[in-house]
């Protein structure tokens, strides 16, 4: 199969196919903070990431959210439907942390009353600044658009906070991004993986996710791999499967 | 009549009075900007924000928007009715200036496809952070209420743009606040001032609004004088009255 590099993003290269309207997305070991004015790579990360997103795609398919995902043809490199992307980050928050801790005055940890959501503004040149409606409509994206960021958000947080629970990890927050396919439908894509997601332990409260490597933890890859673990072999109350 | 200082805030000292539910605003010749960091003042500041701010409640209520301004009682001086203030600053934007410009990536003086509103949590503390409508719900500010902040701004915009627009000025932006009143109704409170929108001039394009304090440009006191003058005194045209 030819491959024709589209794209290359701070963490994947996308390809084009000879298969019409299809997309490799290959992960790359390296990694980035704070709009890439901070920079890592570790052997591993574009497998867990890849394998991770997958699993977890698969999950969400399983229970009726529509996503890009295809199937993960080989360790790094996942094959998806190629959608016309929204230039927004969708955030959705269940506990306080990063910039939502600074934002509202609270400690990190502090859990919210209700789960927040923030759309920001994806432009590596603007530093994705959070946007309103108002906002966006002046850059082209509809209210109608947003609106459905927005459901996506919840909905998939719906499912994937007791999934991960379930595992043992608190989901704090995560990143999601949202693209229109051929037909018009508005779904999930991009990743969810330790690099998209705050993953907290639920009984040491432990980080298993890229605030790691953003605060020189130490111990990323091991919790990169400690993640995969959990989403791809843990049961149900952390028996092996 | 006996008077109660019940706040000192950067800009005016509120009193209570002998009359149940009313204020006395009383301005200071003060300015700050940058959350209190930078402080300056100049005689005749509070006169001309006192008198520039009744004159524009006048000319609102006459135009039927309920506001909390009851009589300006000297030349600092305004009588108001006592209002339960939400912690919101409404931010409404018509051209692309200061932070906006710096988060759409737009050069200063963009002209807007739409008014942009912005709204913001009313916190020294926190340095009036923008939130969305799930910030303020974690803080306990109603979508009703933000609602109703929204339709707010958009009208006193739709009235002041035009009335600036006559006497030479265009209307950037500007922030007001809203309060509830005995009876449970939100209406516009607080001031408008050059303290507290952006004022260009039509032809020149000069500022005439605290800019020019903000950005150590002089003439602050002139401008301010000469946007009291435009206000009070200028009819349309810029014919004097
Ligand atoms: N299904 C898809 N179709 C087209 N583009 C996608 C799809 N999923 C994700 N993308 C885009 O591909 C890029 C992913 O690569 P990444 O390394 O994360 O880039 P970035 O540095 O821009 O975040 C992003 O720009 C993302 O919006
Ligand atoms: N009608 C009103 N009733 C009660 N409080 C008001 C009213 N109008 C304005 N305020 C509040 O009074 C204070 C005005 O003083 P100011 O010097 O501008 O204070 P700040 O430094 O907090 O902005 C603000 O906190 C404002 O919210
Ligand atoms: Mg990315
Ligand atoms: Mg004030």
């Amino acid at each position: 199969m030819s491959e024709r590099l589209l794209y290359e993003g701070k963490a994947k290269r996308i390809f084009a196919t000879d298969e019409e309207g299809v997309l490799l997305h290959r992960y790359k070991d390296d990694a980035t903070a704070f709009n890439a004015q901070k920079r890592g790579s570790w052997v591993g990360k574009g497998r867990t990431n890849a394998t991770m997103s997958a699993a977890l795609f698969k999950f969400l398919e399983s229970r009726g959210v529509a996503t890009h995902f295809i199937e993960q043809v080989d360790d790094e490199t996942i094959k998806t439907k190629k959608l016309q992307m929204l230039p927004v980050e969708v955030i959705v928050r269940n506990v306080a942390a990063g910039s939502l801790a600074k934002r509202l005055g609270y400690e990190e940890g502090t859990p919210l009353k209700s789960t927040i959501i923030e759309l920001c503004y994806k432009s590596d040149e603007l530093g994705d600044p959070m946007f309103n409606w108002y906002h966006f409509r002046e850059v082209g994206v509809a209210d109608e658009e947003l609106k459905r960021c927005e459901e996506i958000g919840l909905g998939v947080n719906e499912l994937l906070y007791p999934f991960f629970d379930e595992k043992g990890v608190l989901l704090v927050d995560f990143k999601i991004e949202v693209g229109r396919d051929e037909g018009g439908e508005l779904m999930l894509a991009d990743e969810i993986s330790p690099d998209t997601c705050r993953f907290w332990d639920k009984e040491s409260g432990e980080k298993l996710d890229k605030d790691r490597f953003r605060q020189d933890m130490g111990g990323v890859e091991q919790a990169y791999e400690e993640m995969l673990r959990r989403v791809t072999h843990m049961g149900p109350m952390g028996t092996m499967e």
